[in-house]
């Protein structure tokens, strides 16, 4: 199979229609009209075997992955996926392997109605760059910049996961990837969630217009809150106890692990944002009904950085430090 | 300095002010309006080093070549180039390497005044990919679809050249690349072409409304053509010694050699149209003066594949194989 028939295969495999789409998937450029009213959002992201996903991680999840990690970011605008482009690295001629892929990655398009408009496949090492369209009211898009001292911060869903699921893995090499046979209840959960995540798209535009500022944890809490504070010139205080999943985690493993893992974790994709004390009631309802969960971690200060408030009130500041590729 | 004072750094060198932009560079994602009566244009291409450029590259040539053979796809479409997103995979942190990777990159961007809106950065086996953004007017862009019997091939350009650039540096391994001191003329040409090819973005505008079907060759004409063919259900007819570039290539190596390398060589970045032969005069004119020089080289006709006339008037029908990565 040439090159052009695994192109021609794929094509066919993500084929979405979309009402916007003008000039389809197969040219040498894709063209849509963008709704009256609506502004595009557009982001990129990029996914390294080994790097972003362990070696062993079966091509379907790859596939979801590369694509969830972008809808996540047009989530944290409150944007509504559209379409994607996957430029796709692979080292091989592999057809049960791209069709894995495919399979992962045309599940999550599906889901979200998203139509692939065009791509490219070379061969190298693997790798796979999404780049993800989407659509938000005009004026409607929330920025990391916007919080105030005073605001709440939330969280809509748990953090660590993914995090625990890599030391899980390192800890269990051979276990079969998003198996559930040999893998615990919790540890299974903790590998869907880094196999799989779950863009909160929904969430997003949820949130959107209730919130001062939003982004996703792609990084770790402390690295994109990190984020949020240098774009709104303020700082922050967070509850350790409070953050969702801490609790959890340290009873599977030890506090001082718990700790980094919701911290400085990283790849929990779930929305961070920063409210007004008085929505937080109808806000947490309102998300509820999307089926997420929105919970207080913390407040906006005075200042530029991160305090840290253990269960026992001991007060630390906190590195802003995430997930470095270089570091 | 860490990934973020490095995208803080990509950023800054890279900011070009574009009116269409809402939210820039520095959140999840970017937003923009598309001017009304427009369809927004889209595509993306991966660069894997080794494979799409020399080991020996320069990196400022990596940075140009990445946007251009973007921007190349874009004219394809008869679209003017707006936003770029950049997703860079490097082995290491090297300042000095990206600092000459943005050089070319953002030199580029502002020639054809392209902003970047956002990307990624992740460390990895190097590779490039970028997505570019652009405008059309609604209903105009150029597709490969619509090539009629009867019609013209015309190229807005000379082909072979990047083909002969690598033949060439294949057998001087230690030549400097891009330096003129150690390359005879002729080579510095092909060698400029092939490191800093430029996207036809004006002809492409130029060409939109007159022609029938546009493509960029990106793959070699043989293969750049049999997509045209394939998508409008039309043979095709070409003259070998109309092929420009073909005649020079010939005295500079030998026949067979310059065949292979107009037909097969891909990386030459002109574009390709079919047209009504009344209209040929008037666009060679248009195009001139936008600086390139349009050249008959065939003819459409029924059926479905390519048939090569060489000088003598031999006839035979040619593979429409070009690049294929995974061949």
């Amino acid at each position: 199979m040439s090159e052009f028939a695994l192109i021609d295969e794929i094509r066919k495999r993500c084929a979405v229609a979309r009402a916007e789409t003008v000039v389809g998937n197969g040219d040498d450029a894709a063209t849509l009209l963008v709704p009256a009213g609506y502004e595009l959002v557009v982001c990129t992201d990029t996914l390294v075997a080994g790097r972003h996903f362990p070696l062993n991680t079966r091509p379907q999840d790859i596939g979801w992955k590369a694509l969830a990690v972008n809808l996540s970011d047009l989530a944290a605008m409150g944007a509504e996926p559209a379409f994607s482009l996957l430029a796709l690295t692979l080292p091989e001629q592999d057809l049960p392997w791209l069709q894995s892929f495919i399979d992962g990655f045309s599940e999550l398009s599906r889901q979200h109605h998203v139509a692939l408009l065009g791509g490219d496949m070379t061969r190298g090492p693997l790798s796979v760059t999404v780049t993800a369209l989407g659509f938000v009211p005009a004026g409607h898009a929330r920025c990391r910049r916007g919080a105030k001292p005073g605001d709440v911060i939330a969280v809509c869903g748990n953090l660590g996961c993914a995090a625990a699921a890599l030391n899980y893995l390192q800890d269990h090499p051979d276990c079969g990837r998003s198996e559930s046979l040999d893998l615990n209840l919790e540890a299974h959960r903790w590998v869907q969630q880094l196999d799989r995540p779950n863009p909160q798209v929904a969430q997003g535009q949820v949130l959107r217009d209730a919130v001062s500022s939003m982004i996703d944890i792609s990084d770790g809490l402390a690295a994109d809150l990190g984020h949020i504070l240098a774009a709104s010139a303020v700082g922050a205080e967070v509850e350790l106890a409070q953050i969702p999943g801490w609790v959890t985690l340290s009873a599977a493993s030890d506090r001082a692990m718990a700790t980094e893992q919701v911290l400085h974790g990283g790849d929990d994709y779930v929305l961070l944002v920063t409210l007004s004390p008085e929505r937080f009631d109808a806000l947490r309802t309102a998300v509820a009904q999307s089926g997420a969960q929105l919970s207080k971690l913390g407040r906006i200060t005075e200042g530029s950085s991160i305090t840290l408030i253990d269960p026992d009130g001991k007060r630390e500041s906190l590195p802003t430090r995430g997930w470095d590729h270089f570091a």
